[in-house]
């Protein structure tokens, strides 16, 4: 068994401990004679710890009380639908911001519901950028603002959390959750996909200010309404039980680590290392501006495209896996999420110095 | 590590050989260096692993090639919603049948979208029974006609499958899905939450006929569009790439056992012991009629419900897990699917036998 260095933008890399833990319980978990995805979900012994992985939520969040977290299915992509569902509240209209290829998504979705005003775009500058505070142009008659601080293609991170107000905010999280501190209470909702800096793939987490629920729009399937969830403590039906296991042994891990405080600390070291040896170079560059530069995911493209797949190659034979870009843009793209260490970080560098000396 | 007797309804046991080739491959996936569950679902790796487990549940069930086999999330009661969505096509009325609890969620979801007719129910017998096809007053302008084959909690199955002459029959398979063959050409679709015959919770396995796609009531989200997925190969977004894998291995194990025709064998053998002993005895009963007796969840009450819990206590002492019967009924459950072989089965008669000769 070899472990390689893995820059997969989602499903990505797990800590190695929690897999090991997750291997040693595989066929007995804490004796109990079967395993945790062989057990009722309403058991005690998987209540608690689905019960502990959410209170590990809040703690390394540090969620308000009046915050439900719901552990669901669907990925965030069903998120796009379920917000306007169930935050329009009787309005008819929502704020989007565009900072990319995932706004995009959930801003066509939500046209399907409900009128979409886009408060600010990016998509002059080719999505290089996140519009600023002073440009928003919010609508205070919108049900809610909703934006993408991290765009996992694009690489473009919001440097803020912007003011919206008394309208909601509304964040997808799914690529930079848990990165650094967020203060929650600026947000009426927060969602994630897990398979980015969660856990496995098949799990969502969302966290939601309690005063938002229970007024869907008609139609609504009971599975959509997340006042269901939180009234069934995300059990309304079988929930991904293995999954948040997983979940709940990232989670331990992080607190283990320090944080999402020494996550920030670690992340900034991380990114900034990165960024600093494409600054460097002749050969690569990345287009995005400083400030909006992703801690999360790190596009990069080389002076010669010709290169590509000899880049690749010569990366995967080095032991340094899933680098290409997304297909939707091409080039390169090194996703480091928590679970990839600094060690993965320089180990890239070195290589790119490398490929830059024989290749640039 | 000893592995116990599980008789849990869902999540339920699963191969051990299936749970120890997932230990095996937990860090290091055929020598990727990585996790199946920290990899792409769009890699050459993970889209083999997918078409393969789709291949064998082709295979297993011979599902002909105008059918769709779709790999979501959201479970069963996903479904209740989806159903309708999708399947109205203009319609308004529904043909539901309704044996138990779980026909009845699914007619309570239906009737939010279009007008339900059921066309037969057990109701007046406690649903000890299903209706024969005499019974069923069916309306030849429905949508389609829905049924649960197998109910999970009272242990009625269906001995038949309804004809509904050119009116598509939908069922919810999730409890009695490949535990013995059924000919999938007498279904416009079949649904099945994972966590019982197929796999890990937090995948749902979808088989529908192609030309009831493409036409969903105004305002399905995009997420409960099968074409959408259909289309998409399940891609649509991330899928729950461990529960497929984990899933697909379930499906080679099914096909070194001989497959569901092997499978058909061993479970009847398994589900008439038991109902014998259950007959035979004087302390033990199950109050379905013969012929809907489920083999997959077999329920049963003492003659002295005061010693319910003592049964639990003494059964769990012996190694036999997860006997108690949904909380909604109360009494004893056994469910005896695929993964729980025969000397499950055995080992829990002689339990029942000596708790009666000791307590009867």
């Amino acid at each position: 068994m070899s472990r390689h260095f893995n820059f997969s933008a989602g499903p990505a890399a797990l800590p190695e401990e929690v897999l090991k833990t997750a291997q040693q319980e595989m066929l007995d978990w804490h004796g109990c004679g079967l395993s945790i995805m062989e057990m009722s979900h309403r058991s005690d012994e998987f209540m608690s710890v689905a019960a502990q992985a959410e209170q590990d939520l809040r703690d390394l969040m540090h969620i308000p009380d009046n915050y439900k977290v719901l552990f669901l299915q669907g990925g965030a992509t069903s998120q796009f639908a379920m917000v306007p569902l169930n935050l329009l509240r009787g309005k008819t209209t929502a704020d989007y911001i565009n900072t990319g290829v995932w706004s995009k998504k959930a801003i066509a979705e939500a046209k399907r519901y409900c009128d979409v005003n886009v408060v600010a775009t990016t998509e002059s500058t080719q999505f290089t950028s996140a519009p600023t505070q002073d440009e928003l142009v919010l609508n205070p008659d919108a049900a809610y603002v909703h934006y993408t601080p991290n765009e996992t293609i694009g690489g473009v991170e919001f440097d803020y959390i912007p003011d919206t107000g008394d309208v909601p905010l509304v964040a997808d999280m799914s690529s930079n959750i848990l990165s650094r501190p967020f203060d929650v209470s600026k947000f009426g909702l927060i969602y994630a996909g897990a398979q980015k800096n969660i856990g496995p793939a098949g799990l969502t987490v969302v966290i939601v200010r309690e005063d938002l629920l229970g007024d869907t729009l008609a139609g609504t399937p009971t599975m959509y309404d997340y006042a269901v969830h939180a009234a069934a403590g995300s059990m309304n039906n079988t929930p991904p039980t293995l999954a948040w296991y997983l979940t709940g042994l990232v989670f331990k891990w992080l607190k283990a680590q320090g944080g999402v405080e020494a996550m920030e600390v670690a992340n900034r070291r991380k990114a900034e290392k990165l960024y600093q040896a494409i600054a460097d170079s002749k050969f690569f560059s990345n287009p995005v501006v400083k400030r909006n530069q992703s801690w999360m995911n790190v596009p990069f493209i080389l002076a010669d495209s010709n290169l590509d797949s000899t880049f690749i190659a010569e990366s995967e034979k080095a032991g340094l896996l899933n680098l290409q870009g997304h297909r939707s843009v091409g080039g390169m793209r090194a996703s480091i999420y928590n679970a990839v260490n600094e060690q993965a970080v320089d180990a890239l560098i070195a290589f790119m110095n490398e490929f830059e000396r024989t290749h640039g």
